[in-house]
């Protein structure tokens, strides 16, 4: 794996107020009590037309150099990835956080979690750069979530992920709009897991930005980063796009040479 | 008409490379020979996920007041504005520009253009904004194009403009991927248009991403700048995005509190 290029600094102070606070006195904090939820960070970059990929499976480059670096720098400060089955498959992504933190050879270990409901994973697993990874200690195997009638249909998953020491998960599959966002991320903070990363594809985010918790109605999306690169993608595109009208708030732009990204808060 | 606040400084270093140039000896210039094109920018504020408002024939506020003393400004650069008449029947526009450019009283006067191949403006037109705006001495009339076969079949479409001071325009009507610009443009250009801004609606837009003059294979747009407001408006949504991919170029972002903008030529 080749070397990240430096981060631009600009990014840190205009990133830093959007990232989950990481405070050692936090065993104290509201935020560690067993049922409240993980920092959820929803971000992916995007073409002017909202589209993340050129077609459906596609990988597509949209950002810059000048931006790649920073999705390490977000990884570095979060405890997960969370992406779906889709973008496993389209991107054979490593999944892990190149960046280093104290410039020594140490990067920080982030948790991939696959939404993965009728366990394609079994199929791909054994070749993929996130396996090589962890093979090589660069990376961490996954959480899978996967749908419970399928697990039980088939003991063979079970046991696939007890040998490549994946963690299963079952889910109760809802269709994509009413996916239960909120039960899964209370499944994660159970096992450890204290802040988020979703990273997409389109069916994940499209979804997210619409979930809430409904005892407080907010957002289930503490902080929304996006990159825009300057590109229409065109209308066979994977777009972004909710179902709903969704105003952001507390918004902050940053611009580079080619890229801008917008940090945000959810009404 | 409530005055407009006063335009964002950093504005002006920003938009003016992107801008035509007003340049008195111009009429030495390739540029002013007979046959060559006007100058176009294309501009329009979307959401983050591509929509310009949130459904058909419903006005949309997306940009905010930072930018939309910037609208003015760009008006007060050009010789016309050009819209579809499913934009003029949305917003009742007055097409008019309200930046003052010498911090007297007098504003530049701008020419609307109005694409309308079966002349639905001939309803709507007499308790328009725009005439409106024409009769207080604060806009002009309108160059309108409709449709051949519309103007030979209802000789009242002549009479009606000739009463209003409307300048009728025939065009041959294609379907709206393949509609003529190039043809529009150099008939605009025959009546002293020398340089349009075109701000939509997203046929009007999604059509102009992709024309290319046949001869030189280059786009027909000079500048395209976009406001992109932090909101998305959802899939229901009225959408800008081209039918094939296209790579910006010549890229410059400048961002305020709640918008961005982006400034760009055509690959």
């Amino acid at each position: 794996m080749a070397s990240l290029p430096p981060l631009t600094e600009s990014l840190i102070p205009f990133l830093d107020p959007y990232l989950p606070r990481i405070n050692p006195t936090a065993v104290l904090d509201k935020a560690e009590t067993d049922d409240s939820l993980p920092f959820i960070t929803l971000t992916f970059a995007q073409s002017i037309d909202s589209r993340i990929s050129s077609s459906p499976g596609a990988r597509t480059s949209i950002s810059h150099l000048e931006t790649k670096t920073m999705t390490h720098y977000l990884r570095s400060k979060h405890d997960a990835i969370l992406i779906g089955i889709g973008t496993f498959l389209a991107d054979d992504p490593i999944l892990n956080c190149r960046f280093k933190i104290n410039h020594d050879d140490s990067s920080h270990l982030i948790r991939p979690v696959i939404i993965d409901p009728t366990f394609k994973l079994g199929f791909y697993y054994e070749k993929s750069k996130l396996r090589q990874a962890f093979l090589e200690s660069k990376g961490l195997p996954p959480i899978v979530l996967v749908r419970l009638s399928e697990i039980r249909s088939n003991p063979e998953i079970k046991s696939f992920c007890t040998l490549h020491k994946i963690m299963l998960l079952p889910i109760e599959t809802e269709p994509a709009s009413e996916f239960r966002w909120l039960k899964v991320f209370k499944e994660l903070k159970k096992r450890h897991i204290k802040s988020i990363m979703v990273e997409g594809g389109a069916s994940v985010i499209n979804s997210l930005l619409l979930a809430r918790d409904p005892s407080s109605g907010k957002s289930l999306i503490n902080s929304l980063i996006i990159t825009i690169g300057p590109v229409f993608l065109g209308k066979s595109g994977v777009e972004v796009s909710p179902c709903k009208e969704l105003r952001l708030t507390d918004v902050s732009w940053w611009t580079g040479v080619q890229d801008s990204v917008i940090c945000s808060h959810l009404k």
